[in-house]
């Protein structure tokens, strides 16, 4: 939630030239994405976003991104395009970084989605694996079960300083993934963080699906399940709601559905999804100083999660 | 330059139903400010700064701060006007912090300035003290000789840490100060922090004055030589620039001008006005971890500003 770079109002404006967008008139630092630094930047023709990309996301993967959301913005989808430069380059060096001049989406993220937002957010979702179905790029996903034994190895003992007892719940959690994990289930290049935070609204209408920085090849069902995790629970994750659950399910049949095997494999799937964000964010628990002005994610809201599936 | 109170969408929904300016259509938090939070919301009418003041600004002093933004605003100024509920009422409360809703401005602030930038932000300086004369809300500058003083013993001999021999220098500005600060020239209301970060242009046109949080009642024209200390230089104060300088007088000299006694004060002005960043930026330096994500500002950048004053 920082601008790590800086652009000078003058570096814009001739960074600009290289695009037919028309002349700098604004320019906002924006606090969005712990990943990047973000601009809100408009010119005498329209709004945009820049981003510099810092450290976190790595170089080789930005044309991947890039690709992915221009693929998407092709077919319709309400995604932030890459805008091109007047050579056809989207990613662009900018104050040392690479930067990327991108459409500016209108809509809101809310923090508590209604069933009519689940059901449209659904609906989104199984549009995009609809439009991904000739996206041929790959890109592994790090944070699959392997990442996850690397993250909770990372962790280890420590993990009982967030909670006591989390190291050894994440220890059986991890064996009974491993041992049941559905991996032949079909792959599709899936976004892998499509929490409300990155769904723009407008009323109950999906403006914008945004940030895509862990879009990656994996089981395409998880993506649901990542949704289900992170949009049918309050925020500290102890209230379940089966109303905004069904209307998740509701809204992806209507543009894609699941198979009787995915549908079968939902309450795994939405377990590995409870322990990946429970194993970052109990190591960025473990890792980032409590004064630090990011604020760390509480990782037993995850815990929470985790613990309504393994109930069912 | 963060967000340290976090809206919701749902809540600034609400909170916006309080004015007629249409619903939300798109809300930013933007880094802006160091003081506060500050959103920048496009609803379907138009586009707002939303700030939520943070605990460095003495709530007591809000009124005062939004009297003036409004008092210039209805002069014509290109100030950001705070917007007034359907009650009339423009500071309101939201997430437990003092907010206000306030038009915004489009144009950027530039870092490096030219003549024709100076001369313009002289002018709009003018204007303002123009459209000032009859304000007669009254807000002593804390910032002042006598807060100088605090400043410096608060600092003491740490300021050495900066750079050797500063303490000393401190001591013995503040000496000089003390013994001819011009306290009989008159007094206004002041912006006190006019640089150009506080200056929105497009082309050489200026399209907005903000951040005053710094405004109080003061010498005049010692709001004329803050901006010679901070549009005459190069960032690290080491050149200052004839031409810059010049320009600004003569844009202020075209809506306003100085008096005789006020072009005679003018060193000593600048020379005060040097030691107040220089002694806000060596307290701040020796009061912030060198790792907190706040940038420090370089103190030296205004001891050598100062130098340039003091061979003169």
């Amino acid at each position: 939630m920082a601008v790590y770079t800086q652009v000078p109002a003058e570096a814009l404006d001739a960074f600009l030239s290289r695009y037919d967008v028309g002349t700098l008139v604004s320019a906002k630092g924006i606090a969005e994405g712990v990943e990047n630094s973000n601009y809100l930047v408009e010119t005498t023709q329209d709004r945009f976003i820049l981003t510099l990309y810092e450290k976190r996301v790595a170089e080789a993967d930005l044309p991947y991104f890039l690709a992915l959301k221009t693929h998407l913005a092709d077919r319709g989808l309400a995604v932030p395009r890459p805008i091109r430069d007047r050579e056809g380059v989207a990613l662009q060096t900018l104050r040392g970084r690479p930067a990327c001049l991108i459409e500016f989406l209108p809509g809101i993220s809310l923090t508590e989605p209604t069933p009519a937002h689940c059901r449209s957010a659904g609906d989104a979702l199984g549009r995009m694996h609809v439009a991904l179905r000739d996206f041929e790029m790959v890109r592994p996903n790090s944070l699959n079960l392997a990442g996850w034994q690397r993250l909770a190895d990372a962790c280890g003992a420590r993990a009982d300083e967030v909670s006591p007892g989390l190291a050894d719940t994440i220890a059986e959690e991890l064996a009974f993934l491993e041992s049941g994990w559905p991996v032949d289930l079909p792959h599709s290049t899936i976004h892998a963080d499509l929490f409300p935070d990155n769904v723009l609204v407008r009323g109950s209408k999906v403006t914008g699906l945004i940030d895509f920085y862990f879009a990656c090849t994996d089981i395409r069902a998880y993506d649901l399940a990542v949704m289900h995790t992170s949009w049918a629970f309050s925020a500290d994750g102890a209230t379940h709601f089966a109303e905004r659950a069904a209307a998740l399910d509701a809204g992806y049949a209507m543009s894609h559905g699941l198979s009787d095997d995915e549908q079968a494999a939902m309450t795994i799937l939405c377990r590995g999804a409870c322990l990946r964000f429970l194993l970052t964010r109990t190591y960025d628990w473990l890792n980032t100083p409590a004064d630090a002005l990011v604020t760390r994610k509480d990782p037993l809201a995850y815990r929470r999660r985790l613990d309504h599936y393994r109930a069912l």
